[in-house]
């Protein structure tokens, strides 16, 4: 510093017209900076450097230093006059101190995730063996929510067609990727769904993502109105979107609708939903939400990632579900009227949970799936799915479409889980669907009972933290599937209870006496209907018409662009 | 119109002081809408009335006419005076009417696509089958280029992991979806670009998206600096980061150079780009962006799906064909120099192209990987892969590590159909790699010639039109693998020249008339060498390090986060 003084002397007016006793004055009280600023030299160096700095958000220690002495070096500054090249002193940012300081973040807040090492045994559904093969615990929280990953026929069919075509696709659906297996595969989730066409995706992240923002990018002034409580995807996908967006309250259909109303019904809109809510299991009013659709002019963009395969009488989701009775009795075609499945105009599902294996996509009218076909990047340009991969999900949808007991007997096991969990207080986030969420409600407790129920009661179940779910709501996330029996449910339960005991996690009336939360001891709770009734609950495969047990795939052209 | 008129006279004033004629002559010449835009009344509702047609890009011809109607009916206007409601007599967007127009562009300047349905058959192997299982094609244009997606040792790996772990993950590697299939495979990938750590995407487009975009979120004031020919995924990713960037001219250090010294050192940067870009068969000097990236502070970011598999002694590309002899001699840790591998901070690569399944990753040091791990929607919210295709990847990545022989005789292939296809002056697009791209020049021409090689001689090739390839580069892109024998290469070469006579398409001699085109028919054209050279040729499996011929697979902690 006393150096740097010293060279600035030879040629700075300022610092020569001050004594020494005066600049270090200025110097303690960081008044020097401020008067530098004033400086015809220094101010821009000053100012150049601050929006560098800025630019910079993690700047090393030593390049902090070298900012400070180029602060006080006058003889650089006064050679390179007012253009003044800075980066010869600087470091570059410290990419790998910017992870590990953002990982430390995470690690101090408790949303570091630990993944736990899950191998699902085919034969021993729902068990898992740990890194060790001995080492067996039971699964209750996949999303594999009907089993459909250990299926004999679906595992034939895979077989089947790796041997004939091969482990891969070997390219995109526009280069060597293209065929039967795709055109069949887009024909049953068509016919699922009673849509005209179908589009499969890796994912359906990525088909979320891929529609909501193609939809913002090629129309011009879109809105898009979503949930607060949309999965990750669809916030992405509308967030790449660069639509104008609005976010409505939970299922609030009055929020909603007063969002609506600030448009004219010209506007183009997309108001995008889930039908059941993964964390929660809480479920949309699907044909309220299409009655302001068609009120205000919005497209409906349904996601039943969470539904399909598990509800309706061929299990095509919620939106089947509410015109139960009329699909029940109508296999490939729809009833005479309008359902709720046809007016809603988009839907997004999954290949990946209830059947089974992997993957996603989008069901729709023709024209819009040739649209998205056409210009969404996210399908274009990425290889399709194996062969195998979809052959066997036609074998599965077909499978599922029929079975309705399997979706009966998963609610039973679901009911039974809630009931026996109610009466011993344990806290279950009421809702009408087959997740069952225990509040436990801080992030260090539920990390601790995950790893206690996997570790001593040999029970595999994820705490969900944030950001999945908000802080002070973190929970435990059952799944009962149509296989978890009897013997395995009581196991869990006893176990829940005594962790609950071990933890001295709060029981119904603790959130009770403390006014509720999340639903849970809340006295204003009303009971909430489960979407499978009593009545539905008693039917078995044979009530579906026979239609859908004849597995006739509808070849359906999905576009013109599509050659069968 | 006439009754409207009348209607007015009674409110408006500027209606009552104008004679009838003056009235009709200045509605004739359009003054009308221009006084009106000055009436108090009319003018604000013109107004909204005009940034409401602006917001709906697509209205029906109803729409229009009740546009007409409103303007003029200043009864209505009146009654609500300032407060305007027009949406009642409004009709929504018409959706489909926008999806048809904007699929009918594409009809028109022929970019609409139209899939071919290939069936790949693994026996067969070029072979496919089209709709029709009798009616067969030679396939020249698939992205298994190694012919991985037929091998038999991944096909029972794969059909082993299904009989014992079912045919789907079951969730998110967060949720019961994380297995020893996901942690061998990423340490398989790790090894293979010798670094810290890899992570699993549901595709290469998926991973390039995720991570370019976290960047640009994470990182403030983060520059991209990214090649113009990139693919649609990462200028997806570039695009959803918001990053600022530059995008610098194909492969042109100088044109990158300027751009990086724009930005002091310590500017967080990354420079993306691609190692073979696969519409083209051009190579990044690698290398010389390592040095561009030390010099001003910059991350590489690096793509190297269309060359994993096919570029280095073990196939992990062309940063590991660089330092082909030190790697050659050196199994599965690095050389005692930093090799360019070393230098490049980040490599994504497929699992679809050269590895034969589905899939994408990236490799990259370990905080990195785990920072993408915690952070990127992209791969915390989706499901896994299958647990059969992540083993059948570790059997397929260990095989192409050890099998030179098969990168040998594909790219002899590669230079024998170059050589012949020379010979006769059909228009190859020059490069180093194992693209050959044939010249066509037009859309429509292109679409022609690979329509004609499918139906007429048996090939399938297709065309390469705008968006992929720029306006007047349309091309047949033909993909040779080491399974392509003389026959096969001889009947494609005989069959394009064929071709080429009977659409009379440009030949060498004709696009060097025209001054040449794309690198075709250029007399500045410096021959380019192949990254191949005729001593790597040479080489057999033999010449590798028995090390690398032990399966033995480094079980990378990839970071503290996940448990094996």
């Amino acid at each position: 510093m006393e150096s740097l003084t010293k060279a600035s002397l030879r040629v700075c007016p300022f610092v020569k017209s001050h004594s020494t006793a005066a600049m270090k004055k200025l110097a303690k009280n960081s008044s020097l900076v401020n008067e530098a600023a004033m400086c015809p030299i220094m101010g821009p160096a000053i100012e150049a450097k601050r929006s560098y700095t800025q630019a910079s958000k993690f700047v090393s220690a030593q390049a902090t230093d070298s900012i400070k002495v180029t602060k006080l070096n006058h003889d650089a500054t006064v050679k390179s006059n007012n253009n003044i090249n800075l980066s010869s002193n600087e470091i570059a940012t410290d990419y790998n101190g910017f992870f590990e300081n953002e990982l430390n973040k995470k690690r101090i807040d408790n949303s570091y995730r630990f993944f736990n090492n899950i191998n699902r045994l085919a034969k021993e559904f729902p068990k898992a063996h740990l890194q060790n093969e001995e080492d067996k615990v039971m699964v209750w929280c996949s999303n594999d929510y009907l089993g459909m990953g250990k299926n004999q026929e679906v595992f034939n069919q895979m077989i089947k067609t790796m041997e004939t075509y091969g482990v891969g696709a070997g390219g995109t659906r526009n280069i060597a990727g293209h065929n039967r297996h795709a055109i069949n595969l887009e024909s049953e989730i068509a016919a699922l769904h009673k849509k005209e066409g179908a589009l499969v995706f890796s994912s359906c992240f990525v088909a979320n993502d891929a529609i909501l923002s193609l939809f913002g990018k090629q129309f011009k002034d879109l809105v898009i109105f979503s949930d607060e409580l949309n999965h990750a995807s669809m916030i992405q996908g509308i967030k790449n979107s660069r639509a104008k967006k609005h976010i409505f309250k939970h299922n609030d259909l009055n929020h909603l609708e007063s969002q609506l109303a600030m448009y004219p019904k010209s506007t183009p809109k997309i108001i995008a939903f889930e039908s059941v809510y993964s964390m929660c299991g809480s479920v949309a009013p699907i044909e309220k939400m299409c009655d302001l659709a068609e009120k205000y002019g919005a497209l409906t963009f349904l996601d039943e990632v969470h539904a399909v395969g598990m509800y309706g009488p061929h299990g095509a989701g919620v939106a089947e579900h509410l015109d139960f009775k009329a699909h029940l009795n109508s296999g490939i075609s729809s009833p005479n009227y309008k359902t709720v499945m046809d007016r809603v105009d988009m839907i997004t599902g999954t290949l990946g949970k209830s059947f089974g294996v992997v993957g996603g996509y989008l069901a729709a009218d023709k024209n819009l799936i040739d649209w998205i076909r056409s210009f969404a990047p996210g399908f274009i340009f990425t290889t399709s799915l194996p062969p195998a991969v979809m052959s066997g999900l036609s074998t599965s949808i077909r499978i599922v479409r029929k079975n309705i007991e399997d979706r009966v007997n998963q609610q039973k096991n679901v009911k039974y889980v809630k009931q026996q969990f109610k009466e011993i207080g344990i806290p279950v986030i009421p809702n009408p669907s087959h997740i069952v969420p225990l509040l436990v409600g801080n992030a260090a407790d539920a990390k601790k009972a995950s790893d206690a129920l996997l570790n001593k009661y040999k029970i595999y179940v994820q705490a969900i933290n944030f950001p999945t779910v908000s802080t002070g709501e973190e929970r435990l996330r059952i799944t009962p599937s149509p296989h978890h029996d009897k013997e395995i449910c009581d196991q869990l339960i006893e176990s829940v209870d005594q962790l609950w005991n071990e933890l001295n996690l709060k029981r119904v009336n603790d959130w009770e006496n403390i006014g509720g939360h999340c639903g849970v001891g809340s006295v204003s709770q009303n009971p909430l209907e489960n979407l499978w009734t009593e009545e539905f609950l008693q039917l078995t495969n044979k009530d579906l018409n026979p239609n859908v047990l004849n597995p006739v795939i509808e070849q359906l052209e999905v576009s013109s662009g599509i050659k069968i």
